[in-house]
């Protein structure tokens, strides 16, 4: 009864790449900050949690250079992939366009985050978002009055700090999309819930189970080998290893 | 234009009490934590966040002990206004029972979070959540297995995890009900933007501010003396501090 209404597979990914890692991360977290959903008193922590995240994932790596140079690489890769005679050439094109774009708006941005750290009510909030419950009225009452003003209010400075994002964003999310779309989904069994391999350097590596399976994959790995076990879903005790033959689907992204 | 919208008063609260600060960071945390608000893909960094916090303060000072404490005197202040000939008994007699409820239920607990401790999922994710970006479903897998399931599946986890502080809470927010009634709102003026007061010993201090002040008020203060400054709103640069009279309301509560 319960299985009815789960979606009918579930996608995994693993990062074999320290960049790649970054950039799922930071998809992940960018989720919270689509100005689509308004901030307010009730959800507030969600998104300045997000926003602190990624602020300080971008002092710790430098994202942006990253970005530029995996798409001067797809870039030259799309060149190459024009002289096949197979190629479908509108698509191609249509792809070209978009990572020019991109790498265009990219190149002149400065380091991410710079100017959201001159905001005064951010650079404030950031030091109590670390502390547990750090962010009542009586810690913060500017972040009280700035939730108690009229929506309008908050949206201006959310849509603000997006802003500054969006351009890195948009890149990284290109990059991400131009990478998944490199390798197709193929069967394969993971024998007494185990597969390992060895394989050319890849970038990712993408999972998809369908979602009958009561268990979850455990993927270690590095370029060139990696190694996923499924563990069963064991809330509270009990043996989580799973001794079955498990079929799935694994794309190998290089 | 913007005021039309904004509600007609804020609300600042200044506890004077190491337990009373305690008391409203949980108040403000459990709002995230209501079993009506289902747990899915999308909030979960909200949820999980204010559980840990929650677990986090628990274990930093004995709040289970605090609240019984302190209801344990409400119980002994509200038999002495028993014998006081205006009081409305009917009234005090509901009062009088909700305590007592509340003692009852609280006196056989264990420390706060103890059993959450024990499921497995919620002791993964606790080291993850406080890495930036780390619940990503290369980090967590059982995490992402657990957000694919039906909404059911995790209502019942965030109902198992609700009923171990509900009994807490529940006393916790009478004790916080109870001390908020003991005093009413007076005007005053905050000449030049500051007052100061000596007063009795309290535990809170409540401030009300017309919505239309743009200024927000930061309060310093221990038990019997306290000084509340406001402050103009500046969100990038200028002067924040104000030199007009303020006009607001107070309550002390004891």
């Amino acid at each position: 009864m319960i299985q009815e209404q789960a979606p009918s597979t579930i996608i995994y990914e693993y990062p074999l790449l320290e960049r790649v890692r970054t950039y799922l991360r930071l998809e992940n977290i960018l989720q919270a900050l689509q100005p689509s959903t308004p901030v307010d008193q009730y959800n507030y922590t969600r998104y300045f949690n997000a926003l602190f995240d990624i602020i300080e994932l971008c002092e710790r790596s430098d994202v942006r250079t990253d970005v530029q140079k995996d798409l001067e690489r797809r870039k030259a890769q799309l060149k190459l992939w024009a002289q096949h005679p197979d190629v479908n050439l509108e698509q191609l094109h249509v792809t070209q366009a978009k990572v020019g774009d991109a790498l265009t708006a990219i190149q002149p941005m400065s380091r991410v985050g710079s100017s959201l750290k001159q905001h005064r009510l951010l650079s404030v909030l950031r030091q109590r978002f670390a502390m547990p419950g750090g962010t009542c009225n009586f810690d913060v009452p500017q972040l009280h009055y700035w939730l108690q003003q009229p929506q309008e209010f908050r949206d201006a400075d959310t849509q603000q700090w997006w802003s500054e994002l969006t351009v890195l964003a948009h890149g990284m999310l290109l990059e991400l999309e131009l990478m998944r779309s490199q390798a197709r989904f193929r069967r394969v069994v993971a024998v007494n819930g185990l597969l390992q391999e060895s394989t050319e350097p890849l970038s990712l590596l993408r999972i998809r189970i369908p979602s009958s399976v009561p268990a979850y994959p455990v993927t270690s790995g590095h370029k060139q080998r990696f190694s996923i076990r499924f563990l069963r879903y064991e809330p509270i005790h009990g043996k989580a290893s799973l001794d079955e033959d498990i079929e799935f689907e694994l794309a190998l992204c290089p």
